[in-house]
């Protein structure tokens, strides 16, 4: 990987979050930054979030800065009884980010309580209360990283840091919908993003989806139909996506496709709920028997061989992103930002205040040590890099074995570009016990699986609408090949092949 | 201190969480269990609460045991992908408490990445997905912690992890309350409880508070003569306490007190939301002119001598707990945990899994080493002994600095037994411009103490009703002695001293 500091010094330069200052584009010419400001959306909150105060105390806050104030007022405990004197953590290294490596040529990386440095983010800070929107410092990271890959084309975004994707989902659908309320999804969609809805009285709706995510068409027919009084509920204005490597159906939007999606929310003046945990995990092209493609060879290559982000496209400000470390660094970081209009940031800031407060302190401290003391943006994107040779490896391994193990003609699917699954249509018509329905053949592949010692997910329990379940026809499973050893997942596509096989009565 | 390593071993036996197991007694005797279960809280459930289903995919879980398995189900991340070795701390060692001891004689604990030693709770495990009840290990040290100091009397209570006591006060109110609710409070508290409800629609009630908090013949009053149409709302079914060291007033309720509001709310069905983050900031009494009272001299001591929690009340099962680490160890650990009724922890869980999941893994690592591995409860116990000396000291030196420059006649306030606050009472009548009013009295001495470089915050700004603010006829102050070294807190009291003077029109 080259070395293209350059690059990025420009790109940080420019990473101001909106504010005027010239713009420094990639190729080095500067020109006035022109980005307009984002849309007006009170009207789109939700009874909850339009009437969340800040704080009264907050108001106090102005007098903090009189110099040699003595501050009676804030409940905070001193660092003095933080039982911590410093923690530290040994980490990859840059360039050799194996697990072997880092057993031998690991970097430790340490935090210590005080440290009276400018800028510096010590346990002291750390684990005090903080701002609801995070560490000004890890912000401030997560902020450039943001410009760097999204340019957000508006000039007001922000970001606010979460405690993770489930939690900022919460926060999204509690700052934009009241009960009865619609929300738009793809129509096979990750689980919890509807049972996180459902208890608020948020009604989740499946929109038609094929390899590539929503169809734009059907979005439109859905929404320039909608008939109030039919649906018992006001047209929707919030959808939510998860564009790239789709939960559970491995789909990524094109280019295209995402213009086209975006152009009727535009239409529609609907919101988007950019959910992107494996936005990072987009893999190198796969061509049956060829040898894989070389890895991208640069910082500036791998950022620009990216499926642009709704983000990316985001003229009016109707795009929340969501991100994540789960899939890139750790679940267990329970943290995360959003991305998105200032107005929403900050109501999202004001209910971080009255829920989670901010992600863990020890989290922010070791993220921050990690992502910009240690690596810097420059070994991140490294990293990032790395894992997407390893996706690759991981992925390229399971479709061959797919390719040899699954009986053609009866299972099909999308090689995914992205993400950690791969969703294999098993065709039902073929099944010698069709007569007995989709449910029971569904389920008694299911079974014959396990009975062979392997556990797939099936199809119909990530289904958004209950009413639209087996109503296509079709049977689908899906299988990850992101946590089990790739030799495990080649043995574990030998039995469900089996088992597909013996339930078809096809001689194995 | 006192070694008593048996006494712990016989309450850790005997600390089930409820199970039917027979139960040792502290004096060794033992008995069968006979705690009653706690009583059926379904009715009290919110509409949200009620509607929230476990995910389907949980259903696959039981096949994960099945031998030779493997699973292409769940869509974790590899650990072999988490950059991070090891992560270690060096922490407080056990009777050398101070920040200047840890620095010369600290310990260093670690979390490997991998410890495959049975029940180990490595990084591999902690930065995964985990369950929504927080991990395993560190929940079984909080229920044998919560068993040893509250000995809750009925058979079926659980605890349940949360991301500290702000977010979890949420959940409670999300499960307990719909729109259009009233939630019973102490008629000054902490501003946070008051803005996490409004916004729900939940309808914040102040009940009538004396220097032992809630008067329980104000509540029966308040509750047996509720007029629903009159209120615009049903009777209230919970309340929110923070029955030891209040946040504002300072106020801890003796046994007797809690008995009779407990009585109360078994009288009229009320839940007790019991925030106790103050709970081990007891204090030893305060002689004014006398010296301070020795500590306690053994762990059993020491318990004996806590305040009854509400929970070490509770034959029902009406008491939710919520217990933070922000005031014990640190708030930016994001991490506390809940006690109930199981009933009521099992829907607090399926709403975490929507929400927050888990607290952060680092958090839960680094907490679990240091009160399990490091400390255990036996030194867990010994730190908290340690910080009721320490907020004994401080709390000493600031009532003595009241003592001192706070004009008597005017000034007045209940020396606290717990917590980090003092409530000063301020008495308008001697203003000599009171015909203005209380606002312009309160604004006068608190921009007063500004101009003297001192920050103070005025009581009305804990007022939970808006329209019995000033109605009393009285004026508060809040101070705390927590955050700010001694000798600055009376620096700070004389400067306050001396506003008050200058605006009442006293000699210096």
């Amino acid at each position: 990987m080259s070395n293209v500091k350059t690059f990025h010094d420009s790109v940080l330069t420019a990473a101001s979050g909106g504010t005027a200052t010239p713009k420094l584009l990639p190729n080095g010419d500067q020109k006035p930054l022109e980005k307009p400001k984002a849309k007006d959306w009170t009207s789109h909150l939700s009874t909850e979030s339009k009437t969340r105060k800040a704080s009264p105390l907050k108001s106090s806050f102005k007098y903090l800065s009189n110099p040699g104030l003595i501050s009676l007022g804030g409940g905070l405990p001193t660092p003095a009884y933080f039982p911590f004197e410093s923690i530290s953590a040994k980490v990859a290294t840059v360039g050799k980010f194996s697990e072997e490596e880092t057993l031998t040529s690991g970097t430790t990386m340490s935090v210590p309580k005080y440290d009276k440095s400018a800028g510096a983010y010590d346990l002291a800070r750390a684990l005090q209360y903080g701002s609801g929107s995070g560490s000004p410092e890890l912000l401030e990271f997560l902020t450039q990283h943001t410009e760097m890959i999204h340019h957000p084309p508006y000039a007001d975004w922000k970001c606010v840091m979460t405690a993770g994707n489930t939690s900022a989902l919460a926060t999204c659908y509690r700052m934009l919908m009241n009960r009865g309320d619609f929300l738009l999804m793809e129509e096979y969609t990750f689980p919890s993003a509807v049972e996180t809805a459902s208890p608020m009285g948020i009604k989740p709706l499946g929109v038609k989806i094929d390899g590539e995510g929503v169809i734009a068409e059907a979005l439109d027919e859905l929404l320039s139909n909608w008939d109030e009084a039919a649906r018992g509920g006001r047209k929707p204005h919030v959808m939510y996506l998860i564009p790239t490597g789709q939960n559970p159906t491995g789909s990524t939007g094109s280019a295209e496709r995402r213009k086209a999606v975006y152009a009727v929310c535009q239409k529609h003046d609907v919101i988007i709920l950019e959910d992107e945990p494996y936005y990072f995990l987009q893999m190198q092209p796969y061509v049956r028997d060829a040898p894989p493609a070389p890895l991208p060879g640069s910082h500036e290559e791998f950022i620009a061989d990216l499926i642009p982000s709704y983000l990316s496209l985001d003229t009016d400000g109707r795009v929340i992103r969501l991100d994540s470390f789960s899939k890139v660094i750790a679940p267990g970081s329970r943290c995360g930002w959003l991305t998105g209009p200032a107005q929403l940031m900050e109501r999202a800031l004001r209910h971080n205040e009255v829920s989670i407060q901010s992600a863990s302190g020890f989290s922010q401290a070791i993220l921050y040590q990690l992502l910009s003391q240690t690596w810097g943006h420059s070994g991140y994107l490294d990293w990032l890099i790395n894992l997407r040779a390893e996706y690759t490896a991981r992925r390229d391994i399971c479709l061959k074995a797919m390719e040899e193990y699954l009986p053609e003609g009866i299972c099909s699917w999308v090689n995914p570009a992205a993400g950690m699954f791969i969703w294999i249509e098993v065709d039902p018509s073929k099944h010698p016990q069709i007569s007995e329905g989709l449910p029971v053949i569904e389920d008694r592949v299911f079974q014959k699986a396990i009975d062979k010692n392997v556990l797939v997910v099936p199809g119909s329990w990530f289904i958004v609408d209950e009413d639209a379940k087996y109503s296509k026809g079709k049977l689908f499973y899906r299988i990850t090949f992101a946590c089990v050893a790739s030799e495990l997942v080649v043995e574990a596509l030998k039995r469900f092949g089996a088992a597909i096989k013996e339930e078809y009565g096809i001689a194995a």
